[in-house]
């Protein structure tokens, strides 16, 4: 492993260097908004990092001691890669990536809306997203809103590699010290250095201070060494402020001399302005990568805001499209999105340049549109497993999960955030501690992200019986309005609709629940389908993976106690786990192991089984499981209200069931598993 | 867990208790040689351990910080249990099983043949051996044929659950607790706790010193509290010295109140002579497990002799029968199953008895006679893994290995018994620490068993160039005998004929071998067989099994040439590691990763991958591999002789090449790989 070294640059002091973003957020916050896109994406998996030179060709016969082995499969090489070295490697292959900024929410519930819009996309595949830092919304606090804890969320939580903002103007050592362990502690591997704006009109130069961005990225490196990768931020027409062009280049070659691992730059409005700009910075003896900044025109006003805020001059051929056409914003959305990929392409053609950054105005359309059309979106994007992975570097050789919490992984990633290791390669390995508490802040970012009313429409204004719970369960799956015409679109253990996966079995999900059978997570089985399939594939190309039939719901305990004489015809073939709320636990798994439910074989690799059941973790899923009855539907009703008492009733009195049928190669046998017990259940002599 | 709680017996003294098997051993070594069989077993896999109790049903709902999951798949429960545990699984499920003893050989060549036979037996499942202790014969040494080093190499090599027996008269304390320590730093679990005999004719009893088994008993206890099981002697007629058979039912008694686990017995001729024993035990309170020894009478002679030192009684019925036939060893043998069989049955009738312990008289065919009539033996062995397993304590979650030792398995237990971790689950878990070193006593174990004139005839008196040894390959394949009319059985890197499964692949591999692509290890791919498959299959039912093809082989360089041009085309299906004996490497393994080449997928299990090809492990295995060549078959011509410089040759320039086809599903292409190879050898433009 390369150890990144710097020469170290004079401190010399220059004045007057505002921090580009920042400047601009401070002064009108509600306009940067406008300026940064909420985004949302997921690790690619790029098919093979055989570039790697240790993996080439060795001599020398002796093994040793110390030999340094991956100690995870690597499934993919962006999980153990520092952003710069994606950065490089994606150079070195020739591959063109993106990447997105956006800012805080302002409100919690703007936050729950950011996040659930993180999961519907990353479908483009971002090299990384950015989140700025808001001087004024106290940015480094714990609040849901905050610069840091919304980085902290893409990356725990949504899994994207992220660069927090970070300003250092009149501010103390101590504080911004302090704001960089928190990020460490979070997980946050990636800091854009910043000075921010200073507060009053007649700013005085500290003495011992932060007074420039240079200054923080000398901080940063003093106290952290090479932990993070530092971003700052070039000007491809100057600083407003800088006393020249020229000499804004030489206060950006010290910035990077300080420590900076790469540029991204303000926007400019032609390419060549960003051409120019790359040349002469070369010629100075600027190496990092410069990532251009791209503003794609998206409405005639906050262009003119923008252009105010940030000294830029639009040139007079676009001022001549926009204002004949100012009223119209389609018109103008669509001539920025004509006129930014026009750009891209110049940019990109020229040779000297692999990434784009977007400042997307909060909009996804047109930053979409832009990036479609260049054919830089990931159409397909390939799952480096079959549940999106956490980006924290505490969690990077995790490759094993319970399927209990399939649909529901910001929950599992909370209540594990405790965890010091990690499963890696088995479930078996990691001793398996306890799981965090349900605990408000969990509950925040996991609740239902619909109001009550909407959720009283889909699951019921009333419940009449339990049958009026089956309803709610096989309108879910059907995709059929309900009685009163509402489509269910989510339930307490899912918060999007089905998936493409679970669709397949659609039809047989459908009639069991219907007869009380209450499914809330199941997954085919598969014998050996190519990696790259699209609905079931995983990992790296050219293997072959494989799951266990699996099916787990809530019935009462008559179905059960039916079940269970049924089971004993399958025995061997099918695991079975079922609890109630209190705990009572009927198994038949060979002394709590884990039973691998999906499974991959790959080129030059060990087997990646990515998702167990786990008798013991199922017993924390349980507790969690059974709330949610509780916390998100019973909740809905006034207390003593008889719909109330039909949840609270099923709660008390339903088991939670799963089953696995072992024979994977084989017809999957649930669904006469359960067919078996209501045959059992109607027979006479049961009646 | 139970711990195995007792409570202490008060000591009380009593004279004259002359151990059963020792005392005879010591004062007629030579007899007791023949008294005792070589046997050869291994682990045998019950097909599950659902009568475990921890697994069944378990209620609360917290899951805890300490909770002890198995760390390991436990194919087999009996790797983790100890022997107490499996005989007490064994009775609770009904099963009968069978012991057997042998004794220490007398030369270092006795030895040899002595451990290849524990590897051509064990098809018939013993759940233990025991290995006599000659007082006489330094038993606690390092040397060969010591019962400590034979002891260690039964449970280390071969996989075998060993009962070490341990004599205490005329020693020291601290000679005990040496040999003891000893032990257990060789992972042996079972004592067996004897007196010995005394070594002058007027022994007297010493104060303070070890007079009796009991006083082993104790002190194995008081300084090794439960690590050991112990075993002590029982009299089914009484001890000949003792005072009475009431008093040598105390005495026994109090060997197990002092600590012992069970009991075995001396032999005798009647089954109600024990069934009697075993009730006058059970009636003053004996309640651990007492196995009958079981004596087949093999000889005239050997009885004879046998008799005269045990002071035991033959009844006048046998005498009857065997006095006429006394000079026909067969018509006596043939009475002695006879006699054997009906006795064993009586008492396995009886209810009482589950276990059998045999005398084998140094004799392989009486014992498994009588064993395969009573339908005890195991035809069909069940395989946990498809390696053997080794029975070391410490190697108990040991499941993964480099495929290279295949048809070297006590090489590589040699070559990694410093090992601290023995790799669980995944190869990349294990830190992979250096393997030890090729030395003399590895040699003396690994060496070849033919004499070096059987190897000559077998490899060439005189060999002519490189086809010569493309013969040796090529007939060692067939099974055709050489030009000179002899078969070859073994090759320097495989002791034994050609496995049932590389058989699988017999025509392909004699067609390259002919052509200088000269094959140490294969297999072939197989993609979801039952685990019951009788070739392939392994670990417990209801699984399937899986393999890449893989293909090992020594070549020249010419051939690698070509080779790995034709591998370009293969790229990604195709994985290869290619060495020559100075290290230089080729491979296209990615990240020096391993790849599981054989791996089992079991109902509510984890899945196993206890094969794979091993990047770093082939450098030590090319060392071993490129050895064997000059010690093995260099060595056997004289120097400077061409014969000797045409395997220098090859061992200089040759290279090694391992191949996996990772498209198992698919034909085995690896077969067309080296097709192309000579196609391309043999087309124009490379002439």
């Amino acid at each position: 492993m390369l150890v990144h070294k710097r020469s170290k640059a004079p401190t010399s002091s220059w004045n007057r260097r505002p921090a580009l973003l920042s400047h601009i957020s401070c002064q009108l916050e509600s306009f940067l908004r406008a300026l940064t896109m909420v985004n949302e994406t997921q690790h690619t998996c790029s098919a093979s990092s055989s570039s790697r030179s240790d993996g080439g060709s060795s001599s020398g016969s002796e093994s040793s001691k110390d030999n340094s082995r991956c100690s995870t499969p690597v499934l993919d090489a962006d999980r153990h890669e520092r952003l710069r070295e994606k950065m490089r490697r994606r150079q070195d292959a020739g591959d063109k990536w993106f990447s997105l900024e956006f800012f805080p929410p302002r409100t919690a519930n703007a936050a729950v809306n950011l996040i659930s819009r993180f999961d519907r996309m990353g479908a483009g595949g971002p090299l990384f997203i950015d989140v700025t830092w808001h001087p004024a919304g106290d940015p480094g606090s714990d609040k849901e809103t905050s610069s840091m804890i919304i980085a902290n969320t893409a990356v725990n939580y949504c899994g994207l590699e992220t660069i927090l903002h970070m300003t250092c103007c009149n501010q103390t050592k101590d504080d911004i010290t302090g704001h960089l362990q928190k990020a460490k502690r979070l997980g946050l591997k990636n800091i854009m250095a910043l000075r921010g704006d200073p507060s009053g009109e007649e700013w005085e130069e500290e003495v011992e201070g932060f007074n420039y961005a240079v200054d923080l990225v000398k901080h940063i490196r003093n106290e952290f060494d090479d932990y993070f990768d530092i971003c700052v931020a070039g000007y491809p027409k100057g600083h407003p402020e800088a006393e020249s062009y020229e000499a804004d280049l030489r206060h950006l070659k010290e910035k990077v001399f300080a420590g900076a691992d790469f540029i991204i730059t303000q926007l400019f409005f032609r390419p060549e302005t960003f051409l120019k700009f790359m040349k002469d910075c070369q010629a100075i003896g600027i190496t990092c990568p410069i990532i251009p900044g791209i503003f794609p025109i998206q409405g005639y006003h906050s262009l003119r805001q923008l252009v105010k805020l940030s000294k830029l001059e639009v040139p007079q051929e676009i001022k001549d499209v926009i204002e004949p056409i100012k009223d119209n914003d389609a018109a103008i959305r669509s001539y920025g999105v004509e006129l930014a990929v026009s750009m891209c392409r110049e940019l990109l053609d020229s040779g000297m340049v692999h990434g784009l950054h977007f400042y997307t105005l909060n909009r996804e359309v047109a930053t979409t549109e832009v990036l479609k059309r260049l054919g830089i979106w990931k159409e397909d994007p390939r799952r480096p497993l079959p549940w999106a992975v956490s980006a924290h570097p505490k969690r990077r050789v995790e490759d094993v999960r319970p399927i209990f919490w399939a649909s529901r992984p910001k929950s599992y990633i909370y209540r594990t955030q405790e965890w010091d290791d990690f499963p890696n390669g088995r479930w078996g390995n990691s001793s398996s501690p306890a799981f965090g508490e349900l605990k408000d802040y969990y509950l925040f970012y996991l609740k239902s992200k619909s109001p009550r009313e909407e959720l009283l429409k889909m699951w019921g204004e009333e419940l009449t019986g339990e049958e009026s719970v089956f309803e709610v369960f096989t309108c879910y799956i059907t995709g059929e309005p309900n009685r009163n015409g509402y489509k269910v679109t989510c339930m307490p253990w899912n918060d999007d609709p089905l998936a493409t996966e679970t669709n397949l079995l659609k039809d047989q999900l459908e009639k069991v629940n219907r007869r009380g059978i209450l499914t809330i997570n199941s997954q085919p089985n598969i014998n050996g389908k190519p990696s790259t399939d699209p609905i079931v594939g995983w990992g790296p190309s050219g293997g072959y993976v494989f799951q266990k039939a699996y099916l787990e719901f809530f019935t009462s305990s008559e179905i059960v106690t039916a079940l269970l004489k049924v089971l004993k015809k399958y025995e061997l073939r099918v695991n079975y786990h079922i609890v109630n709320v209190k705990g009572q636990n009927i198994t038949n798994a060979p002394d709590l192991q884990p039973n691998a439910v999906t499974w991959g074989i790959f080129p030059g690799r060990e087997i990646i089984q990515p998702t167990v059941v786990d008798p013991v973790s199922f017993l924390s899923w349980k507790d969690e499981a059974f709330a949610l009855w509780i916390e998100q539907w019973a909740k809905l009703y006034e207390e003593e209200s008889p719909s109330r008492m039909i949840i609270q009733y099923i709660h008390d009195n339903y088991y939670l069931v799963n089953l696995v049928d072992n024979d994977f190669p084989l017809e999957n046998c649930l669904w006469q598993v359960v067919e078996d017990t209501f045959e059992l259940l109607n027979s006479p002599t049961q009646q």
